[in-house]
């Protein structure tokens, strides 16, 4: 590996240098609710990219109790818990570990019970002044493309990491771009009892997170991440002048599924809500990786609609009923 | 192959002596909405059973355009498609012919574009009057369980066909059971304007199915399939005494995840409605593949419930609004 392809977090680097000397056939994607969200777009560049690994995503309780069989000495599991205390994730970790597995752990609290009991962590930063290529999803789009350079020699690596290098600047621009737009989704939202996403390929999880922690968890607004795809076979049936959709469209190859969903939404919906990356300035992201990058641009600026969300209807982000106050 | 396996679908059986002379290292199943939601339990099945092959499901139009590196001549494509008409579906088979896979549908069109565009088609039937053996779901796991015998020897297939052959004698002592529960289940939510649906393992694809083709489609009533295990991780926040769930309890090894997730229900939600695999007579359904034939047992359940929905409701299953009626 050059040097050149070396500039990336410090134990990112450790675990890609492990993996030299490791045999590894399969990953597995490990993680509850928005951390499990995170994921998603990663399992997209593995099914576009990998020649020979295979991966999975599962929620964590799911993968334990599902037990896959091909879980064992040549699998990679990548888990993720901010807190590094979300007690399935850390379990999860205890079971593939059991079952000779490597595993990665990204956490933001290097002493937790999820990074001591995972063969590596990665510690990422969080919160809105942290830089691009330190969050979650910075260090796992480091980590997954450094995997696919060590075992497949994917040429993308330095590509990625230099789009990671200069991506700060995009959500910036991105923020102020639609800091008007995130005002009036909030104010014309405040009352809906129902909001739907709808996205496809690596912008799916975008949709997904946003859905079930933004709208149902901090908001106790009802949702659903429809796929872009399944919209034509079911789910479109439920849209008419009355009923609220957030609909991504990203830069990926999939594109076409959320553009022709976003066309018959027009025609029949009234409340739309469009969030394009075609609109923002991405300068410094390389072309090849462009559709990679999408669902992290899409995801910071849907933050902020949530935060404006969540001050027009007077209900903060960090409001829970059940969540850390009874048991479950 | 001894004889005593061979007690399958005859179509199905050609596909697996035809199979004896290919080398299949991964499988793709391939459809959208109701007919991808019964591909959900066979990915659970490979998932637990398979030493060597691997699986993905993607809806159709998603699986072209996502156009996954790996597919190519080690690739066995199954597609699902009642009419064989649904273009996005057709177009998958051709994408995938053209890679250099073999390609299975299921239909229950013979003189249709998806048979005639696959390498081999299977006749599925279809509605209430008809043998669990022979609907889609019954044959897919006659392919699934067949696939997993030629290719990899598992021991299950006769187990499972036999089950299969059993299967409708308990459909018919589980609908008899629930007939009076369906009807409370349809006057009780006959005006409910959003009903979740929640299950884990191998019934998530009949949740998902119940919301999106059921509630969402053919009701328009607002719905979402939550993973019991992702519950605790945002969505069950929206639940209180105002907000309606149906509860699946399958026979499989994540049925913990379902138990913990009705426990919390109940305790802070009032509109539960629970169907319980257990309660179900599973006289002639072996042992070992119970918990992958749960899901047909629920699903079909579900589809009384359905019907007593819509006459509830007077709106009939049959109703839309865009579906083969507008351009999309």
């Amino acid at each position: 590996m050059s040097k050149a392809v070396a500039n990336v977090n410090s134990q990112v680097q450790v675990v890609l240098d492990e993996l030299q000397r490791k045999s590894i056939s399969n990953i597995f994607f490990i993680a509850c609710g928005g951390s499990s969200a995170i994921m998603y777009p990663a399992k997209y560049v593995l099914d576009r990219e990998a020649t020979k690994l295979v991966s999975d995503l599962y929620s964590s309780n799911e993968f334990i109790h599902r037990n896959p069989r091909q879980l064992g000495e040549e699998s990679l599991v990548i888990l993720c818990s901010m807190s590094g205390t979300t007690p399935e994730t850390v379990e999860a970790a205890k079971f593939a570990k059991g079952k000779g597995a490597y595993t990665v752990a990204l956490t933001n609290e290097p002493e937790s019970p999820l990074a001591k009991n995972s063969a590596r962590f990665l510690k990422y930063e969080w919160g809105n002044d942290v830089n691009a290529f330190d969050t979650n999803l910075g260090v796992l789009y480091q980590l997954v493309f450094g995997v696919l350079h060590v075992v497949e020699n994917n040429e993308k690596f330095v590509r990625l990491v230099t789009s990671l290098e200069n991506l700060q600047a995009v959500y910036e621009k991105a923020l102020q771009q639609e800091a008007e737009n995130a005002k009036v989704f909030a104010a014309s939202h405040a009352k809906e009892p129902v909001i739907y996403t709808m996205a496809s390929g690596a912008n799916y999880g975008v949709a997904y997170s946003f859905s079930i922690c933004i709208l149902m968890e901090m908001q106790w607004i009802h949702s659903h991440a429809i796929h872009a795809g399944e919209y034509f076979h079911g789910p479109f049936e439920i849209i008419d002048e009355k009923v609220p959709f957030i609909v991504l469209l990203g830069l990926d190859e999939t594109r076409a599924l959320e553009e022709r969903a976003l066309s018959f939404s027009k025609r029949y919906g009234k409340k739309l809500t469009i969030l394009d990356a075609k609109e923002y300035d991405l300068a410094g992201i390389d072309e090849e990786v462009k559709g990679y990058i999408a669902p992290l641009i899409l995801n910071r600026v849907l933050r902020k609609y949530a935060e404006e969300l969540a001050e027009a209807r007077n209900h903060p982000l960090s409001t829970r009923r059940y969540m850390w106050k009874v048991e479950y």
